[in-house]
Order: C-alpha cells, then structure tokens, then sequence
C-alpha cells in the first residue's frame, strides 16, 4: 500500500504529539534494511534521542507457554488503567524456527491492544539476531518520544535474545511454570542469573500448591546463585494472569526495584553501561560482517575451516590466510 | 642470556625427541610478541601438529585458596608414577591483578616438578586475554608432539579465563572448598555449568563431615542445571589432595567420561568444534585489535562513547562516525 511521502521533520513532530500511525510508520523505517531508508530514520532518531529515556524498560522471558502473553496482557492493562502509557516489543530472533506463536502478536492481547495508552509492535520478520537487537533499541527511542512510559521488551527464554534484552532493560523478568526442577532443565544456562524477578504464573486453581511449592524451589536456588543486580536480592513471586492475580505486587515490586536502586545511582549508571556496550557490540557485529561478508573470504572460508577442523593447518596459519585476503580485497 | 642459534628443523627434531630444553625455549617463541619470531614460531608449529592431538586435555579451575597446586602435584604424580607424560600449564590473565601465587609455578609443585615424567609451564606474564589464550592453546600443540599424553590446564575461576580454557580442553573440573552456599555466593556466574565435575577438596580430618554435606550440596545444584557435556552426568566428588585421598577414583572417572564419549564420537567432535570456534575467536579479535588498535579509531572513541552514554547522539551514529575514520585511514 501506498504512503504519503512526509518529511523527517514532519514525522518527528506527529510522533512527539502522539500520533501512533506515524509512529508505526517510523519504526517501519527505523527496521528497515533498505540504504535509503537509513538516513531518514537516523535523523528521526537524532532528533527524538533528546526526548526519550523517561520510561522504566522492562524485559519479560520465559519458554513458550509460560504465558507470556497473558501475562502482558494483565500487567499492562493494570499500568494503563493507573494511567501509564504502556509500548510493547518484541524481540524474537527465531520466530520462523519455533513457529508457533509470532511473539507481540495483538491477538494475543485482545483487550491490551484495544486500550487508548497501549501500543504493541509484534517482533519484526526477518533480519539478523544482531539486525533485531539493533532495531529494538532504535524502536525503545521512538515509542519513549512518543511518550510510553512503561515499555515491555517481551522474548523468548531460548537462545540468544534474553541476553541482548537483558541488556537493554531496567528490570529483567522471568516468566516459569511449575515445577522448577523439570523446567530448569530445559531452561538456557545461565537464565536464572539474568533476571530481577522469577515469576511462578498459573498459580491457580488446582495449581496453586504446587506453584507455592515451585515457588520455595526458586527461592533455594536463587540463594545459591549470584543477584543479577548489585543490591538487589531477586525475589521468586506467584501469580495467576489468567485471573489478574498478584499482578499488582509484582508492579510493586518493580517500583521497589526502581526506587532502590535510583537512590544507590545504579539505574543511571546501568543505562549509560548499557549504552557503551550497545556502542561496542554493534561495532563489533559490523566488524564481522565485513569480513566474513566479504566475496573472497567467503570463498575462502569453508575449505579453511575444514583444514583448522581436520587439523592440517594452525588455526593462527588460517586466521592469516583469511586476513591476507580480506586487506587485499579492502584496499 | 645468549642462546645458541638454532633453526625450526632442529628445533622441531629435538622437540619430538623429547628435549625439555627445546621445548621450553620453543614455547618462549610461541608466547613472543615480536614479530621476528612470529614467522619461527609458525613454521615449528605447522611441523608440529600432525604429532599433536594424542592427550588428554583437562582444565582444572576453583577459586584461590580451593588447593589447585596441591591438587596438581597429587594427580600429576599419580599420573606419571602410572607411566604417563604429564604436561602442566597455566592461563592466568589477571596474574598481576590478584597478586598472590602465579599459577603453574614450580615451587608450589615440588615433587612433580622434580619428575622426570612431568613438565611444568608457568603462565606467561603479560600479554592480553586473548594473548594469552592463543599462546596457550599453540603451547598445547607442542607438548603433545613432545609426547606429553596428559595436559593439565590451570586456571583461576575469575574473570573470563575459565570460558577460555573450558573451550580448549576434553574435561574440565571445577574445585572446591567446603560450604557450598557461600562459595557460591562469590563464584562467577554460570561456571557451575562449565565444569564435567566438581571436586570438593580438603575432605580430611576434621572437615571431612563437612565436605560430605558440601557434596550433596553440590549434587543437588547439579540437579538443576544442565550437564556442561551432553550424555554425561556432571558428578561431585570429594578428594583430599594433601593426603592423596580419592585422587585415583578421579583419574578414573576421568577414564570413564572419554570411554563415553570417544564412544558417542562426542570426543573428537567437540575438539573440531573447538578448533572452528578458536578460529573465530582468533579472527574476531584481530578485527577488533586493528579497529581499536587505530590510531584515528583511538582518539576518537573517548568523545564519542562519552556522547552515546550522555545519550546525545545514537549508537547507530556514533558507530558509524568510527567505521569512517577506520576505513578512510586504512585505505
């Protein structure tokens, strides 16, 4: 469908008074991978960087079926009834692996999307891990401009994305089941040690015991493990989104988490560390890309990594032969 | 001091010929930073490798104080006094920071280091992570053509060290002291499931009890997490390493995890594996050294990482005012 040129100015003012069309249409810029694309959207951005970073980012993983939606669903209608302007993204590097459910998908939270303060981007097709983590962050800067205070960074307990939200969230939290034990060991390595909160859901009904139990075995292996948050004792809370229970202490908590750790200056010093190691990641990825983007090393590649794997050559003899090849193309 | 000049041909010809002498001075070549013996150190190498690979490569690390020297000089001795060849080396990247004893050092290792069986390393002072891991992991190429069937690789388990060295050994045992739960308190995240075993050391005298109740500590935690080695059941064991106690069953569990997995092709899959990762580990670094390591680059990223984490300009852009300075200088 057809869109009516407007300028970045133009897009920049509509999405600082709130226009969500717009905003929608940003960000459809903002993940774009076209070129021309590119430097509209860095100067929408530029331009709404000074008007962003009031809002409290918070990160929600957990295995599919821990009831993720739902849960969004209960927590982010209870912010926007007290009057909050609630975004949600998502970030789901392997959407067409899992199949299944697409992750921020509205239909999935019927009455959220249909709430005035609410807005729900579902996690954009396509693109790299690195491409999806980049867009997210861009994406986080234009909904907090366009006055979202509350942002829910919603993933997938699996691979690698929990640890890219994990670093661009304020709070991280992590969605279980009962039966911690069975979970666990199917849960990443490491997991636990990322989040600020483990949250027990469908604790009702004829689950409730067993969620207060699973709860107990949460606490005990979160007292072995190392707090993702300095200061901060990660807590193991239960819940019921299905029937909107404990879904308000939970907000609680996470104003708890805020207050606390605002008044030790770790949230600020968390953003800006947050920042630099964006800056250093996404360096990083378009330092690989480069090169192993590059047609000769490429071509190179599958024979070398044989020789390294059938040990013929030193892996520091084939990290030459790559370079060699690289610099000669480059210059 | 003068050394005789040799050539590579020679020194590769005393190497399998069992010179410790030559040896120890090819490794001095291989952990070298000039770039004269850069070239020398390769071409040994390259002779080298088709005679590597035939050992048996075990990490060992534990916080300071866990007793991995004592541990080393048992297991060592037990090892040569069966006839093996015991090769001992250290990764050691913060040495200078943590202060105290250098790993590998000969003098915690009295009576192995006085076996004609055995040859011990100590880490190399100096040189950077990624250094010192590349270094380590050619180190390893030459002992095992000098017909060393047993590598011990030391490492303290801070920092990142123990990721390193887990990705360039077939077994890795993580040591410990008695008190589960406050140990692990200060231990890294996640080095719990790195490890194919847990050792608790020091089960002797009066804190025998206690390592015993440590050790189902421990095997509970287990219980939750993931086995770093698919197929194989990380156990806790207990050992006292000053009075040579439980030090054999743990050579012969050792024996038991390659049964199982040579059996499973496990074995020599994941040496591929760990070569290919090297590889890119090694690349990785490099690009990351010559973007870094320039001049333009370097005076530049102190501005620019100070204004992203100001947030008065994007990641997006700030990545990209240094890609321009990178590449126009380079070529």
């Amino acid at each position: 469908r057809k869109q009516t040129e407007i300028s970045a100015a133009e897009m920049v003012d509509a999405i600082l008074s709130g226009d969500r069309t717009i905003l929608s249409r940003a960000i459809t810029l903002i993940e774009s991978n076209a070129g021309r694309h590119k430097k509209t959207a860095e100067e929408i951005l530029q331009s709404l960087l000074p008007r962003a970073g009031k809002s409290v980012r918070i990160g929600i993983t957990g295995v599919p079926g821990a009831g993720k939606s739902t849960f969004i669903e209960s927590f982010g209608l209870l912010l926007c009834n007290k009057g909050h302007r609630v975004a949600v993204l998502a970030v789901d590097p392997s959407s067409t692996v899992h199949g299944g459910s697409i992750l921020g998908d509205k239909t999935r939270m019927e009455q959220l999307a249909k709430h005035p303060n609410a807005f729900i981007r579902p996690s954009p097709s396509g693109g790299t891990l690195g491409g999806v983590h980049r867009k997210t962050r861009e994406t986080m800067i234009a909904c907090e401009a366009a006055g979202y205070d509350v942002l829910l960074i919603e993933t997938v307990g699996v691979g690698q994305s929990e640890v890219l939200v994990r670093g661009m969230v304020d709070f991280f939290m992590l969605l279980v089941l009962t039966g911690a034990g069975d979970e666990l060991q199917g849960m990443k390595k490491g997991i636990m040690e990322l989040a600020d909160a483990v949250i027990v859901n469908k604790a009702d009904g004829r689950n409730l015991e067993l969620a207060k139990k699973t709860q107990r075995e949460y606490k005990q292996i979160l007292h072995f493990l190392q707090p993702a948050t300095q200061g901060w004792t990660t807590p193991a809370l239960t819940c019921s989104a299905l029937f909107k229970q404990g879904i308000e202490e939970i907000w609680e908590m996470v104003l708890r988490y805020i207050e606390v750790t605002k008044a030790s200056g770790l949230f600020q010093e968390n953003r800006k560390m947050q920042a630099k190691e964006w800056l250093y990641a996404l360096i990083k990825e378009e330092l690989e890309s480069a090169f192993f983007g590059d047609e000769k090393v490429k071509s190179l590649v599958p024979g070398i990594e044989k020789k390294v794997m059938d040990e013929e050559i030193t892996v520091t003899k084939a990290s030459g032969l790559l370079f060699d090849a690289f610099y000669d193309r480059l210059c």
